[in-house]
Parts: structure tokens; C-alpha cells; sequence
């Protein structure tokens, strides 16, 4: 039994209802860029798809039209709630999802987020991106190679990620710049750097998308992750994250960004145990081991 | 040979993006009202499916977001560019058809358009709503009933138009009031008044959907219509148009308002010639009648 046998649509209703997605979609038969037409067309035809199946009511219309209205209004230059719609929706993972088909052992992509910063300051192998931002130290270490096994030297690797407190350097607002860098894998293709240990935090809750969040039951919490992005020539760029084994947030990610190949082990080091370099750590420490495989930059999902 | 077998997208690749889509949908799971779970996981079904079917590029997406917040950006409390993209895209048309599915012998409904205003001025039956707008005279008679023939003595008729250049009074900005009025039906359900020729107009075009309906060839103008919205105690509020016979725009309405049935004869009268009501008119004149019949207040789609 369908939704709409039990609700008591008529042949005759839903005969005029399909007709006018029909002529919504013939609409844009004439325009002369077949992929813009082929957009178009597959969004009315969803479009209205989702309208018919729920039967949505003229209240609830209108509504949606406030949501939007809403969230254009809180969108600036530092913000912008129709990503974090997107986010929240699982639209940009899945997006991610389609455009990074997995191939072979190449490493998992995941989504962008709206905090990386051009220009960001580079750093020596084995230097540290934290630059005063509050966290727990973190030693992280891999290598970059290729499908083929082969080290990929002189890779590009940007890092990004929230202190302890659960916020990015932009968010302060005062210019500065922290917990961001970038740096060089070696002739070997290995790296490594510190950082700090990352922590959950909340998406930006006080606009429309945090009214969603809340009225569904939803948690705004993104689970504890360090982004990185990784350039190359030949290579096809790698936008992704690494998680934390045993966060508690890892089922609940607010943008389902988890995958489970990007889960590693941050191993907690007691105060005074001595790193791998040598640098003197006041309390815990952490030390993690990401090797980033990437994929050649023909392939494409 | 579905889309995604001829993109030759992997089993794997599909089954990694039919589990997100499930995750995402998943998450609504513990939402306690039950209507709003129903409306997102619909709307994450739907959303996810087109997503996956055009293999929207990274590229698409972010042409997306910008359009969304350009939308946003230009919509203030006398311009509202989401209305006009559900409008243009034939949802707010759709949403109308869901929940005015036609019994019997019921004046069909349109869409509600941007352009009603409280408060408009009350007028006698054969009274004028142009109060100085300027357009070709057009006298407007007709009945108001039940679906069972009997005449809706006493029914609030509210209409309003554009002028002859193609502008509601609102769009001036000077405070006017014109082409708009409310009037009642009288004891045997009759209803009498003058107005102005409808003429077709097109929608705002300085903001996205603008740049939408010419990137995709699409033509911005209204058929030419006068809107009518009807109530009556113990029937179905009625929100509709009716639009002029032979108008060459019917068929490409931007906004897919057109019923058949709506679709009226304004027969034009020479200068000179004797009106219904003994006034004196300078030039051509036309007469259209237009008999509505009211659904009783229970019946839902």
C-alpha cells in the first residue's frame, strides 16, 4: 500500500499532479546546456517527488520558505548556515561520497568543513602547528605514498583543527593564527609534526539549522577529528579527516563525516614519558600514526 | 541501463552511498514529533537520491551554496526571492494541487503569489477596485455557490491585479492602493465590479533565479491573470485566478498557474459601446464572467 492510497488520492488528483511535474520538467527542454538541463529536470522530478509523497500541507510551505528566509539572513562572510544545512543533511558527504570513489587502498576523503584558511604558515618536519593554541600535546607521524606502494616525496600536507576549547583560530575573531600549518613529506615520503589532541565541539547552533538540530533530537556535536588536506603532483588532492578510536561521538558525527577507515588509535602517553623527538612535555601527551595513500590524479568516480 | 550502471559506479562505490544516505535518515530516528520525522526523512530520501542520480560534482555543489546565498542576500520584507524559486520551479503550484484536490464542480486553485496586502478597501457591488491604476476598463460578473447550486449569499471577494505597465500597486513604493478591493456576493450569490484588463508581466529578474530562468532558456512572464481569493462560512477558502482566452502565454506560464478551467473569455466591446451598468467609458472595454463554486470547509485532500 502506498502513502498515497492510504491518504485517499484520487486517480484523477494524481493524474493533475503528475501532468504538472511533467510540465515543470519540459519547462527546461529548450535550454541549450545539456548538463544545467539535466540538473534542472532531476531536481524538479525529486522535487516534487518529496512535495507528493508527504502531501505537504500550505503550512508547512510556508515554513520552509521562513527556514530559508531564516538562514539567508544569519549567512555572511563568516558564516554560512546554508553549508551547514547542507552538513547537517548529509549533503556534503554524500557529494564527497559520489566525487571520491575508493579505488584500490587510496585513503578515504571526507567532508571540507568551512574552517581552512588559505596561506597558512609552514612548518619544518617535526615542528609544531598548534602555535599557542590550548590542547593537549599530539605527535602525529605517516607516510604519503601511492596506490602503487611507492612514497610520494614532497607532498603538500595542510592541517587544521579546533583547541581545546572546541573552537578554530577564525572564530575568535582576532586575527590570529593557530593549530594550522602546512608542511612537506620527505624524500621517503614520511612526516610528522605536532599538534594537539583533538576534542569534540558543536556546529554553530544559533541559527535555523540549530532550531532543526534541536526540534529533531538531534545532537549538533561533530566527533573529535584533525583535518588534512594533502596536494601532489600526479595525485588527486585528498581533503580529509582523522578521528579518534573510543570518542563516544563517532556513531553521532552532526555531518557524517566518520568513516571508519579514518579512525586511529591516539595513544596516551603518561606526564614524562619521553617523545620521539626529545621535546620536554609538561603532563599527558598523545601520539597517533596516519599513512595517507593517494590516489593517481585520472581516476576519477 | 540506469544512470549509475552507465557511469559505471561499482558496487562497492553504491553500496557506501546507500548506507549514508541511511545514516543520515537514521538520525532522525528519535525525533518526537512525529510529522516533522516523516517531512526530514522524506526530505534526506529524496535529497540523497538526486544527489546520487546527477553524480553532482564538487564544482555543482558549491554553485549551489552560492546561489542559496545570493537568494538569501536579496530577499528582504518586500522582495522574496525563496517564493519566487518555489514559484519558478513549480513547488508552490504543486503544494496548491496537494491540498485543493478538486471535488465535483469546485472553482480550482492557484498559486497565492507575492503580491496580496491586508486591509485592501472595501467597494459596493458594481464599484471600481482600479482607483485610478491605469489599464483598459474590464467589467467582472458572476455567481458564488456550493458544489450542491445553491447561491453563498454574503461571500468576502478579494481581488486584486496589476496595472497595464505590469506592476501591483505595492511594487511602486509610494504607499498607493490601487487595483485591489474586497467585495460581497449578494443575497442570490451574485457578484458584480469593475476592473482592468489583465496584462501578462514578467517576474522580478535582478536577482538567482532571474540568472536561472535565462541560463536555462526559460521565459520570466506571467499569463496575464486577476487574482481572486473567496470566503464564505462553512466552505473551503477558494485562492485563485482566472486568466484571458487566446493569451499567448498560457501555455508558459513561469510559474505553472494555469488551469484549464480557469481560463476565461474577455470579450472586448468597442468605444461606444453601452456598458452593464450605464458608465460611460472612453475607448475599448472588456466583460468576463466568472462563476464560482465553493467547496464545503470539510472536504481535504
Amino acid at each position: 500500500m502506498t502513502l498515497s492510497s492510504t491518504r485517499g488520492i484520487s486517480p484523477e488528483q494524481s493524474a493533475r499532479e503528475e501532468e504538472l511535474a511533467a510540465r515543470v520538467q519540459a519547462s527546461f527542454d529548450s535550454c541549450r546546456d545539456p548538463r544545467l538541463k539535466e540538473l534542472m529536470q532531476a531536481l524538479v522530478k525529486h522535487l516534487h517527488a518529496f512535495l507528493r509523497e508527504v502531501r505537504l500541507t500550505e503550512e508547512e510551505w510556508h515554513a520552509a520558505i521562513e527556514f530559508l528566509t531564516a538562514a539567508g539572513r544569519i549567512t555572511d562572510d563568516r558564516r554560512q548556515e546554508f553549508i551547514l544545512l547542507s552538513d547537517t543533511l548529509g549533503a556534503s558527504m554524500q557529494t564527497v561520497a559520489i566525487n571520491n570513489d575508493v579505488r584500490g587502498d587510496a585513503t578515504e576523503a571526507t567532508v571540507f568543513g568551512p574552517f581552512f584558511v588559505e596561506g597558512s604558515p609552514g612548518i619544518e618536519p617535526g615542528g609544531d602547528i598548534s602555535f599557542g593554541a590550548a590542547g593537549e600535546p599530539c605527535w602525529i607521524e605517516g607516510t604519503v605514498s601511492g596506490v602503487d606502494g611507492d612514497p610520494v616525496p614532497g607532498a603538500r600536507i595542510e592541517v587544521w583543527e579546533a583547541d581545546e576549547d572546541g573552537f578554530y583560530d577564525v572564530q575568535y575573531g582576532d586575527g590570529r593564527v593557530a593549530a594550522r600549518a602546512h608542511l612537506f613529506s620527505g624524500e621517503d615520503g614520511t612526516y610528522r609534526f605536532w599538534g594537539i589532541t583533538p576534542t569534540p565541539y558543536p556546529v554553530p547552533c544559533d541559527g535555523p539549522v540549530g532550531k532543526m538540530l534541536e526540534a529533531t533530537g538531534r545532537s549538533p556535536m561533530r566527533a573529535s577529528h584533525l583535518h588534512f588536506m594533502v596536494e601532489a603532483p600526479g595525485c588527486r588532492t585528498l581533503v580529509t579527516h582523522i578521528f579518534v578510536r573510543g570518542d563516544a561521538l563517532l556513531g553521532s558525527d552532526t555531518v557524517f563525516g566518520v568513516r571508519e577507515s579514518l579512525i586511529k588509535d591516539f595513544e596516551r602517553r603518561p606526564p614524562g614519558t619521553p617523545t620521539p623527538d626529545g621535546r620536554v612535555v609538561d603532563g599527558s601527551w598523545t601520539q597517533v600514526r596516519f599513512d595517507i595513500v593517494l590516489a593517481p590524479s585520472d581516476v576519477r568516480g
